[in-house]
């Protein structure tokens, strides 16, 4: 049997300060975000995140295992709290929401903290505006096996919650880092970390260059590209060739299709 | 100055329909479909894709250029509606309308309408079950410059609101065929293409194994992947390598990687 406190009221300081958390400042002062929904939570559990509280919903709940799920979120020190419908439908995100919501603790690492293999394989992105491109970006990520991403004067912050729910799972354990583009260039230059910008505006196919040894791919936002400041920094620049209409590969995508081809290239 | 009837009751025949319209089945028995968005209307303009009827509510425009785009689209024979925001908001299938919706005739090519290139390069797909990702499969297509898009087995319909949305506009310009699973490989096999079939269950790296010459590359569903009869008929199995967790990369991202490869080998 799961102990929890109940809450009906929509008035309630807790159902009103979850509604409060969709907001990027009041996740950023109290230190944490929120993760919704059955698969984002259970990703958190796997990967040894820990929730500080769970809000659920029986009524909700879309299978049979939720309970075994808030169960262990408890042994590892989450408070449970059981809400009525209509006050649950007040705090969750989604249009059908599934009866099950987090709050976890923020975590931010710095340059410094990060591992890097030998030789080094990195991903920076500049400024990504849609929280589902930078959720996208760090699947793509995991999936290539990047050592981190580094966001680059962040614009979307990482707890927002589409970047939560678009990158199922992958924010829980990829190591992250933002920072201004300055310290970044400077901290790769130290580390003789050789820089590939993917950009149009160069002749050199990203197929033509060598993506071996020590690497960081650069990529700009949605919008704008690449920023001079990086542009000029970065060792080589690579595009990506493409058919039919020139908004076809957005950012993610052509994050996705560049950081395969140095896969394909590292032994 | 743009000549329109005015349509301001929820009661309004034509509004009901477009409610309808959200349904597969009243799509299908009209044989139209709905483009919804400044970008969507324009970009099937531009693709010579000329609407029947737009729909538009000035008080949801966000820009300046939609009275061009309904004087463009009314020279090539669309009727205009002028809606009530109430209206309109009524219709609008996005959370947040800018004032412009069109319905637009559905076509349907059969395999033998198929212009192919020397040598031909195929996508087929199987089963596609989420809009967004057909959407993205199309975008990619695009991208790579394919031939034309064969879904098998259609789970979602190409006319789907999402698709429409998620493609950017590729759905009005990429040749795409729906036939079943039988009927497209006895044609791929009568012309000669050979198919790749991306999946995890081989141990042949896309990467190693040629895309080049007449190629189709074939995709299975996300919840299922391929079925038994394509992955017994493709003429080779190719898997993606993954690092991270298992579902980092989705079909839409796979499908993304794999043609970007054919297009590095193709010359």
């Amino acid at each position: 049997m799961i102990e929890a406190e109940t809450i009906t009221s929509l008035q309630n300081p807790r159902v009103k300060n979850l509604v409060k958390l969709r907001d990027r400042r009041a996740r950023n002062q109290q230190g944490v975000f929120i993760a919704e929904g059955y698969r984002a939570i259970s990703r958190a559990l796997e990967k040894e995140v820990y929730p500080q509280e769970i809000y659920f919903c029986r009524n909700c709940f879309l299978g049979e295992n939720e309970d075994a799920l808030l169960s262990q979120a408890a042994s590892h020190g989450a408070r449970l709290f059981e809400l009525s419908q209509h006050a649950f439908e007040k705090v969750a995100y989604r249009d059908r929401p599934e009866g099950l919501l987090a709050v976890i603790k923020q975590w931010s690492y710095g340059l410094t903290d990060l591992a890097l293999s030998d030789p080094p394989f990195l991903l920076i992105v500049e400024a990504i505006e849609k929280p589902g491109n930078l959720g996208t970006i760090l699947r793509s990520a995991d999936a290539a096996g990047v050592d981190a991403v580094i966001c680059c004067d962040s614009v979307t912050d990482l707890f927002n919650p589409n970047v939560v729910r678009s990158s199922t799972g992958v924010l829980f354990s990829m190591p992250t880092v933002s920072a201004s583009t300055d310290e970044v260039i400077k901290w790769i230059r130290d580390r003789g970390i050789r820089t590939v910008a993917t950009t149009p505006h160069t002749d050199f196919l990203y197929t033509d260059i060598s993506l071996d040894g020590p690497l960081a791919i650069v990529m700009g936002s949605e919008q704008f590209g690449l920023s001079d400041t990086w542009l000029e920094a970065c060792d080589q620049k690579a595009r990506i060739p493409m058919a039919g209409q020139a908004d076809s590969l957005n950012v993610a995508m052509a994050t996705l299709i560049t950081l395969f081809e140095a896969v394909r290239q590292r032994p």
